[in-house]
């Protein structure tokens, strides 16, 4: 990398060798990844002792429980990420694939070809992990990237990164396809390289990530709230509804795609709420209602339009009861954040409504918000969740970090010709 | 159409009723179309006066011709927009197309399916076609539409607007299916409606378009600048070469796709040139050429730094000798604005290299840049062409209005079972 130079700079080599690396084949970038999984593996040793001394910062420094486990980096997680760079492996290449070919008149055809998008900036939190998986899902995709993560994770960080880099070089990849950011201030550095980085998406707190949108004028993928929802219909079957909404709510209540607000058919109120209040008092959870929750179940405190635009992130849902499906559609689209939302029935119809009005990256029917992630997906891996509407949505891995271009292969043709009568065009699709 | 009330009532209305229009299914949407089509061909002579109104408004006002010229909309006009109508009709539906379908597990299957953005803004300028392209392709997209017209074309634009409102409304669409802004003003309240407005498309001026970009948190598709290229390789054809720069620089020089800088190998740089200031000169094309260029050209001005820089939008063309391909190469990254470059070439593999590696929206082989254009590619027509890379890039036509979400259908599917190993996923693409 050029590990010395501004963060200009830094982006500006990126760039220039943005295109040699979207010039390699497959077979190049494959062949890198291979050599940085067995680098990782090699150097064990380095990497995990590194994660020591920044656990032992850590502890010393009295940061909170929560942090420091994420900030973890054993021989397990070394291994898992290890895997992944496998699994992404056998995934095919997102490069060069053919979205249309169409003859626009004998002897030009134009082709919309999928290409890498050029350099990708990623800030991250305290997750080390984090690093590899992006590291990688960028050179899988063609992108060179820089990176900058949480300094908690600084040793970690550096030492993932000086394995990752010198094996990828060392399997011919140009100088600029890795980067790694390692001070605060080159955050707001990295914001005015519009010129160079294509897209930033950033990865943390609602502020952090609401800041990074107010202060940049390069594109944005990301999201910044998480107002999930579970919508109860009248058709619903409630030996499935009551551990659904356990799991998006409990799993990991810390998560984007945690649940925040139950919505629940009047029909079925009666017969759900009791269970449910149940099931999420035994592991914790703290209910907040409408007036007709509370009028079912006694002791639940009020939940108010602040509620329901609220990301609790922690072991607290709202419940409202809805006269109909509008009117749960309505609630969604109004409150939510466009992230992922479920409903539970048995009525296809319902389930076909609901999927097509609610605004959101992710409509599932009868099953958990949680399965909102990459992984799950079945997509390799994921560089974040994307709320935003234009290019990628919901979970972004390989396919997001495409773009395409238009080849129009001809022949002599101007025009001119076609603009006076002399040619027509004659599309055909081939 | 909320035709009173403030711009944020109006989009807010656009907003609600977005998503009763994305619901239309595919022959309602046509069926409006078909309707509107002929509301206009019945309603001509109302339209036709209008725009006489117009005209005559311009020429009291002293207007430039280029401008009265586009202003005007006759029965010629008219025609074509109906028969643009028509073609939109025949195109399949773009709304609901399944990108992917993967189980996940048994009985958990994800499907990624198209479906409209929600509401466009589009501003943009003098001529009246615009108006009704525009509201045709985001009907047929299933997108409700917010329009802001040039205020010289104001009547014509209004008796269009009230010809296909009324023709849409009685055809079942939702009243937020179309809006016009007719102040000036209401173009800065519009920027801030982020809540409603899910896109804006500028089209116009560099500065307008660039000041929209820089007044709005809601993201916006199009170019400011389009700085394109034609570079003659050593193994071009200059029997090819000589009528494609005429074409790409005469045909239509105020396009935004129009060429501004000719780069030449210099190999071919004696046998090129000569010929090509004798056709550029017999267009009245002014040359502005490199040292190498200007050895050969006697009285050529010299083309500096900044004139690579600039989008003529004229009758004026930089010329530039380079080493090799690389060279062009490099030149169109780091000069051009990322629209559509041509290479003149019988060498296959040139012609390979360079449309990998030059990184704009549209890459040609042997034919005219002023093909970037949404009908010429057979899209029907075009919003707007976007140089950005994210989403749409090129002609935007109807696919470039939709985005997708992700459908996940379960039965009962809870995370935590994978998370503790009961459960595993089994990936299969179907």
């Amino acid at each position: 990398m050029p590990d010395t130079g501004t963060v200009k700079e830094i982006a500006a080599a990126a760039k220039a060798d943005s295109f040699l690396l979207a010039a390699l084949d497959a077979g190049t970038r494959d062949g890198a990844l291979k050599a940085i999984a067995a680098a990782l593996a090699e150097n064990s040793a380095a990497i995990i002792a590194a994660n020591e001394a920044d656990l032992k910062d850590a502890v010393d420094q009295n940061l909170p429980g929560p942090i420091v486990k994420r900030l973890k980096f054993d021989a397990g997680k070394l291994a898992d990420v290890i895997a992944g760079i496998e699994d992404l492996i056998r995934l095919p290449d997102p490069i060069g694939r053919r979205l249309s070919r169409r003859q626009l008149d004998k002897g030009l055809v134009l082709e919309q070809v999928t290409c890498p998008i050029g350099v990708i900036g990623v800030i991250f939190e305290s997750r080390p992990d984090a690093l590899v998986q992006i590291a990688s899902l960028c050179l899988k995709s063609g992108n060179c990237a820089v990176l900058k993560g949480g300094s908690e994770a600084k040793k970690t960080n550096k030492a993932l990164y000086d394995v990752i880099y010198a094996a990828g070089l060392a399997s011919g990849l140009p100088a600029g396809f890795l980067s790694l950011l390692e001070t605060r201030d080159e955050i707001s550095a990295l914001l005015t390289c519009h010129e160079s980085i294509d897209l930033i998406i950033p990865r943390g707190s609602n502020e952090f990530v609401r800041y990074i949108m107010d202060h940049s004028d390069i594109p944005v993928m990301g999201h910044s709230d998480g107002i999930c929802h579970v919508y109860v219909d009248a058709a619903a079957d409630i030996e499935k509804a009551v551990p659904i909404i356990r799991d998006s709510k409990t799993q990991y209540a810390a998560a984007c795609n945690a649940v925040e607000t139950v919505l629940v058919h009047e029909a079925v109120s009666e017969k759900l709420l009791r269970p449910l209040e149940e099931e999420l008092s035994a592991k914790g959870v703290l209910i907040r209602g409408c007036p007709l929750t509370m009028n079912i179940l006694a002791g639940v405190r009020p939940a108010d339009e602040s509620a329901f635009r609220t990301e609790y992130l922690d072991f607290i849902v709202n419940i409202k009861v809805v006269k109909d499906l509008d009117e749960a559609i309505d609630h969604i689209n109004r409150y939510g954040s466009h992230h992922t939302d479920s409903i539970i029935t048995e009525d296809k119809a319902a389930a076909e409504k609901f999927m097509q009005r609610v605004d959101s990256a992710g409509v599932y029917q009868n099953c958990s918000t949680r399965f909102a992630d990459g992984f799950r997906y079945g997509l390799g891996a994921e560089v974040g969740i994307s709320t935003g509407k234009l290019h990628a949505r919901g979970p972004v891995g390989l396919e997001g970090l495409q773009t395409y271009k238009y080849r129009l292969y001809g022949s002599g043709q101007i025009v001119e010709d076609y603009a006076e009568g002399r040619s027509t065009f004659h599309f055909q699709e081939l």
